[in-house]
């Protein structure tokens, strides 16, 4: 079945408008009236709709169930990933979003090779809303991440301290796993840390020691920048019963 | 440390001697007479050397130290992928190979689009294993993951069939999920087989069954098809105690 992203205000009313980018769309499927689709407020809650009307300027659709949706998972996991060169931290959120992250947050780190600049940041932003935004579309999720960036590593601790579960992955360590971590209590809401390609200095390690966060292993093998975030963020979601 | 790669019968007397591309590769890195490197045979055993001389045609290394890896996982995961497009093939076994898989399989499917002609596979296969390799090399392996074609489905279901927890993922099964088939008995070899970017056919999906693997849900979000072997892989290594 067809599915459209609407802002939640657009998705109140018993008749929901089809414009821009989602008309384009439902134009070139060729949607017949009478044909049901599904929408989504990226928020969470969904309505089956049966195309009422489609014109050149305008599409109607009549909802026919409201409902929450049940592809999000149960655990909210955030992945917060120090700047990579910007190819990868696109691979990542687009993954990151088929692999049911809550939220994605990039934060600079000393060595980082890549931050963007003031000026560019709002392009990207919206550039990597959008890559999310796709991939919530094409993997069935109801609810699109949210993208953001802290302006310091140390704000980014802070932030991802607050979670039940804050995990930060190193690869000089090699005594606590991800699953000591997991198994030691129980969890809604996990923040999981990954380095930029040079890794983590050691300061930086013993700062998010200090601010909370456990300080764990992914393995004996050293995994990319790109390859760390996912693989820890399937190992949860596996963790939390997800799959 | 800086890391070669030799044939196995390279490494069996108490000289190494690197040629070629590791030859190259030693110039490049301006290495010294007396510097420590490690040489790896690709198949799990590994040697610390010392750096003896360095020539225009060659260089030897003495051996100090032999020992096995400690950086390939207790388990074999072999991945079996239905022919995805090509970029994404190339993509998984870079992955895979990080996150620790005993061999890559690629295999026909109904619903394949993209299937190499018996002429361009011998490049393609040389192509790939050389992929294996540098990212064997780069995140710290001992051994390269074999990568190989099998010719039809049929073939591909026997062979995973023969590990101790074969599993093919299904994303219309929902009741059972990977932990229901991990936990059910012990394990030590292991089948993951997903489906092309079109999915599998039900049909197949009952012709895997029969051939004895597990059919299993990966979660309710539709993974792409290069995301769904890698989520698989990460979380069995996690249950299976690498981190």
């Amino acid at each position: 079945m067809t599915r459209f992203f609407v802002q939640p205000e657009e998705m109140t009313s018993d008749t929901i408008l089809l414009t821009g980018a989602n008309l384009s769309h439902a134009k070139v499927l060729r949607l017949k009236a009478g044909e049901q689709v599904l929408v989504f407020d990226g928020q969470g809650s969904q309505c089956l709709c049966t195309l009422s009307d489609i014109q050149a300027d305008c599409a109607s659709l009549t909802v026919l169930e409201r409902s929450q949706s049940t592809t999000e998972a149960a655990v909210e996991v955030t992945v917060y990933m120090a700047f990579p060169k910007s190819d990868k931290l696109e691979h990542v959120i687009q993954k990151a979003t088929e692999l049911g992250a809550h939220a994605i947050v990039a934060f600079p780190s000393s060595r980082c090779v890549s931050k963007p600049d003031e000026k560019s940041l709002q392009k990207k932003l919206e550039r990597w809303q959008k890559i999310a935004a796709s991939a919530a579309e094409q993997c069935g999720r109801s609810r699109i991440p949210q993208i953001s960036v802290v302006k310091s590593y140390t704000q980014a601790l802070e932030q991802a301290a607050q979670a039940d579960m804050p995990i930060l992955f190193y690869e000089n360590e090699h005594a606590t796993t991800l699953r000591m971590a997991l198994d030691s209590k129980s969890w809604n809401t996990v923040s999981l840390l990954t380095g930029p390609e040079g890794g983590l200095e050691e300061k930086e390690v013993e700062q998010a020691r200090n601010a909370g966060l456990q300080i764990c292993t992914l393995g004996s093998r050293i995994l990319r920048c790109e390859t760390a975030p996912l693989c820890a963020l399937s190992a949860v979601m596996y963790a939390a019963g997800e799959f």
